[in-house]
């Protein structure tokens, strides 16, 4: 995190590997240490929780008041009441799944709905319904840039957070260009496992440091940015 | 949990209202004592876990090795590669959302994708490709008795899991006459509030036996029982 922090827009760290090991309270003391050191970067908690109301509430109690994220992934599956608890908390983010950078994301989100694939359904509801708070973003893979050009068409100004670069092999220029505002903005690009993992000898952090930087720069040098 | 034992088919505690008051350790030591001292009666662990592939092989390491349930819901938005590899364990359940007990089921799990709405398309494909191994299940809400019937026709006798009685006030013999199977069989009927809340004094055990076995009445006295 010290190696980085001044390079990132945001951290996301993921609920599962922490979970699958009985570590809850290393994801509380990390994001707890990244509000401390770096107050300026948000934390978004990626749990991709989605359940019905009464429950949605305890899934959201847990992400903005146990663990203190900025921001949390959710799955639209179970529809608005299942993300209104979430969205009343205005100043966090919600970030709902929309078109996921895996090769299943086809087995549902492809699935046409009249002219429209069911994400793009999911784009235009949270654009004109879920994002009344303007808190909302969405989740589109990199690995698919062409339907990222679709969702910023849909969505306006809306931040897409964009997995699937690094490990993934999504091409950075190709998202930038897809998916960015008029302003050159809207994005978060997540890079895991090619920034965690880029060394694992003694150098963890440099080594980190280094493929953090060299993501940023492919990210800043293809960005527009206004005259 | 002594109180309803021989009255239940199962047990289905709910992930949310454990980690919003970070009690991961009591989710474990209750899953714990139902398997030691009545070993005969599944935990369902209700997380709606839905993510891409190597994270969610960590989130199926947390339900079934970490928390050791013997089924646990999946959400199944994120498609196939998603659901692997909580599927490759053959001798764990896998609950798959279908159609939802909440109003905003309606959002997405409505929409027509040809003549057939998105539930739908989950059903066909739960009975079709996920099954392979004989471990899918199906969660389809009892607020909505007629979908019951078209799912129970789309997937032979996968058993299905119904939320819905209870609380959110699903009708019990209408649920059994459209959801079971021909012999009468093949319903998980979930009620959660209404037998957990049955009573707030001291006699909580035995209104919550009461609530149990009038709803096991009204479960067996709608069913179909083959001559």
């Amino acid at each position: 995190i010290d190696a980085t922090a001044d390079l990132v827009c945001a951290y996301k760290p993921q609920f599962a590997h922490y979970a699958a090991y009985r570590a809850e309270d290393q994801l509380e003391r990390t994001i707890e240490y990244i509000h401390k050191t770096h107050p300026g970067v948000p934390v978004i908690l990626d749990a991709k929780r989605g359940d019905v109301g009464n429950t949605a509430e305890r899934y959201a109690v847990e992400a903005f008041e146990r663990y203190g994220a900025d921001a949390v992934t959710v799955n639209p599956y179970l529809g608005s009441d299942s993300l209104e608890p979430f969205l009343k908390y205005a100043d966090r983010g919600v970030v709902i799944l929309c078109r996921t950078s895996n090769p299943g994301a086809r087995d549902l989100q492809d699935r046409l709905i009249g002219s429209r694939k069911l994400y793009q359904v999911v784009a235009e509801l949270a654009a004109q319904r879920w994002n009344s708070r303007g808190n909302c973003l969405l989740v589109v893979g990199a690995t698919y840039p062409a339907d990222l050009a679709e969702v910023r068409a849909l969505v306006g100004d809306m931040p897409l957070l964009v997995p699937g670069v690094g490990a993934q092999r999504g091409d950075v220029a190709h998202v930038v260009r897809n998916g960015q505002t008029a302003r050159g903005t809207g994005l978060i690009i997540s890079s895991s496992r090619a920034i965690l993992y880029a060394s694992s000898g003694e150098d963890f952090a440099s080594a980190a440091r280094a493929a953090t930087q060299q993501l940023r720069g492919e990210i800043n040098s293809s960005r527009t940015r206004p005259a």
